[in-house]
C-alpha cells in the first residue's frame, strides 16, 4: 500500500470524495482504481464559511492519514444536501447546513489547487452505490434518512432528469387521509418512512426514535406497531413508484435507518411481498428480490462522491493545478 | 403529392404505421421525411389469425389510398397492448384481441414482403407524440383510454427500463381505502382515472360513462361529482409519480378520453393546481403549465408506430424485401 501511494503521490494520483451531511463529513481518498486509501468523519460546520472550512480540513486531514499531501489530489467530489449545479459547482437552500448560497466548487477549489465537482448527496449515493454494488443497467439508491429522497443511475451514470426532480419520490402523495408532509402535501411517502416525520409521530424522548419504534413494536406499543408498518409500507410504495415509472432493476436502500439493519430489510420485503398478495401483475414484478440494504456506516455516499470528481476532465486538473 | 409519391414508389419509400387497438386498427403511411400520405381506419379482428389478417388488409388498402402497392413499403411499425418483445417481434396477453402468443412481426412481414417492427402501443403512441410536438429532452405520454399507462421518451428514444414497467403508474396506489383495481391493489391510479373503472363506478346505462359523468357533474349530480374529481385527481397524481420519479420535462395526454377536450385538460390542470396550494415545492414544479392534451383523433400512435419500423436497418430491407 505505500509503494502505492508514493505512485500515487508522484502522479497526483489521489480522488477525494466527501459527503457533507446535517451532522458529519464523510471524506474518502481513493486511488484512479477505486481502492479505498484512507476515510474519515468530522462534524459540519453550520453557514456557508463553516462548510467550505469543513471540507478543506477534512480534506488535508485525509490525504495526510493517507501519506500524502493536497498536491496528490488529482480531483474532489463533494456530495451536499440542497438544489446542487453541477455545472456550476454551486449550492442553493441546503437549510440543514445553514446555507442559502454558496460557490463551493470554486472556493474549495482555490484553497486546495485541485478541481472540485458538487453534486447533490443523494444523487452522488447513488453513483457510489451502483459502483460498490457493481451494478450495470439501472438501479436506484433510495435513501431513507431524515428525509426520503432517491438517485437513479443507468449504465454507471447519474439520470438527472429535466429539472432536477428525478427520484424525488419521498413527495408522493399515497394516502390523501395521511399525516401532513413539510413540503405542505398529505400522505406524503416521507411521512411514513423519513426517519423525522417517524419522530414527530412518536413524540417520546430517546435519541434515536426510530430503533425505539422499533423496540416498542416489538413490546407489542399499539402505537409503535402502527408506526412500524408505516415505514415499511412507506418504504415498499417508495420502491414500487421507482419500478412502475423509472423501471430500474435494483434498489438500493441506504441512508441513516440502514443502522436498524435487517429489521428494517426484512420488514420492506414483506411489506412487498404482503402488497403483492392480492395482485398478480405486482407478484410478477418480484419487488422483494429487486431491493437490497447497505451496511450501516457504507461509505458509498462519499465513495461517489470521489466518482463524481473524477469525471473532471485532465486538462481541468491542469487548468487548476 | 402525386410527384412525391411517385418518387417514392421508386425508391420503397413509404412507411407505414399502424396502432392496433381493442376495436379498430388506426393506420397510416408516411414518407421518410414524415409527411402524411394517407390514413384509414378499419376494425380490428378478434383471436391471432384475425389480427394479421385485419394488420395486412389495412396495409394493403392504405398504399392503395396513397396510390401505391406493397412493394412502395420501405417498413412497418405495428403498435399493439400487451407484452411486447420488441426485439424478437412477439407479442403476449394481448387479452383485448384475443392474442395469448403471437409471432406478430415475422407473420406479417412473409405477408407483406416488408420489414416489420413491433412495439407496445403506448411506448409507440409516446414516440409519436413526442415527435409530432417536436419535443426534445424528456416527455411522458400519459395514456388516459379504458387502462392508463404512460410511455416515456427521452432525446428521441423510447425509455424501455429495465423490464418493460417504465411508466406504468396506472399501477401505482394513491389511497388505501381506495377502489379496487383490477390489477388486484386497492386505490390504483387507474381506479381513479381510466375509463373503465370510472364506468364501472358510474355504472348506468350510456355509451359515454366519462362523457356521462361529465354532463350529469356539470347538472349537480353528487356522484358524477364525486367520480368526475377522481378523475382529475387521478390524472394529475400520474403527472406527478411521472415527474417525482422519472422528471420528464411534459407530459402530454392522450388516449380515448381526449374525446373530452377542453374539459378534461383544464380539469387536470385545475387539479394540478390545487394539489400544490398547499406546498411551495409543488408549486415551484409549475406542473400546471407542463401538461397538454393531445386532440382528440389524433395519430400520434399510429404515427409512433411508423417511426418504430423505420428505425428498421437498411439491410433488413433488402434481406425481407
Amino acid at each position: 500500500m505505500t509503494h502505492a501511494i508514493v505512485a500515487d503521490l508522484a502522479g497526483r494520483r489521489i480522488r477525494v470524495g466527501l459527503d457533507v451531511g446535517g451532522t458529519k463529513i464523510d471524506a474518502v481518498a481513493i486511488t484512479p482504481g477505486g481502492d479505498l486509501l484512507a476515510r474519515l468523519r468530522r462534524p459540519t460546520g453550520w453557514g456557508e464559511a463553516a462548510v467550505v472550512e469543513g471540507v478543506v480540513a477534512a480534506v488535508t486531514e485525509l490525504v495526510a492519514e493517507a501519506g500524502a499531501d493536497v498536491t496528490a489530489i488529482e480531483s474532489v467530489g463533494i456530495g451536499i444536501p440542497g438544489l446542487v449545479d453541477a455545472v456550476s459547482g454551486r449550492v442553493l437552500h441546503a437549510v440543514n447546513l445553514g446555507v442559502e448560497s454558496l460557490d463551493l466548487a470554486d472556493l474549495v477549489a482555490r484553497r486546495l489547487g485541485a478541481p472540485v465537482r458538487v453534486e447533490n448527496d443523494v444523487k452522488a449515493a447513488a453513483l457510489g452505490a451502483a459502483a460498490l454494488r457493481g451494478i450495470r443497467g439501472s438501479m436506484a439508491y433510495l435513501n431513507l434518512g431524515t428525509g426520503v429522497a432517491a438517485g437513479i443511475v443507468v449504465d454507471g451514470e447519474i439520470w438527472r432528469g429535466a429539472r432536477g426532480t428525478a427520484g424525488e419520490v419521498g413527495h408522493l402523495s399515497v394516502d390523501p387521509a395521511g399525516r401532513l408532509c413539510g413540503c405542505g402535501q398529505r400522505g406524503c411517502i416521507e411521512t411514513f418512512c423519513g426517519g423525522g416525520a417517524l419522530a414527530r409521530a412518536w413524540d417520546r424522548p430517546g435519541s434515536l426514535p426510530v430503533r425505539d419504534i422499533l423496540d416498542a413494536a416489538d413490546a407489542g406499543d399499539e402505537r409503535a406497531l402502527a408506526l412500524r408498518a408505516d415505514l415499511f409500507h412507506g418504504a415498499a410504495a417508495a420502491v414500487r413508484a421507482l419500478v412502475l415509472s423509472a423501471d430500474v432493476e435494483r434498489v438500493i436502500v441506504g441512508g441513516g435507518l440502514t443502522a436498524l439493519g435487517d429489521r428494517l430489510e426484512s420488514g420492506i420485503r414483506a411489506a412487498l411481498r404482503s402488497g403483492a398478495e392480492t395482485s398478480a401483475f405486482m407478484r410478477s414484478l418480484h419487488l422483494d428480490e429487486r431491493i437490497e440494504l447497505l451496511p450501516a456506516g457504507s461509505p458509498a455516499a462519499a465513495f461517489g462522491a470521489a466518482l463524481v470528481g473524477a469525471a473532471t476532465p485532465l486538462k481541468e486538473t491542469v487548468t487548476h493545478g
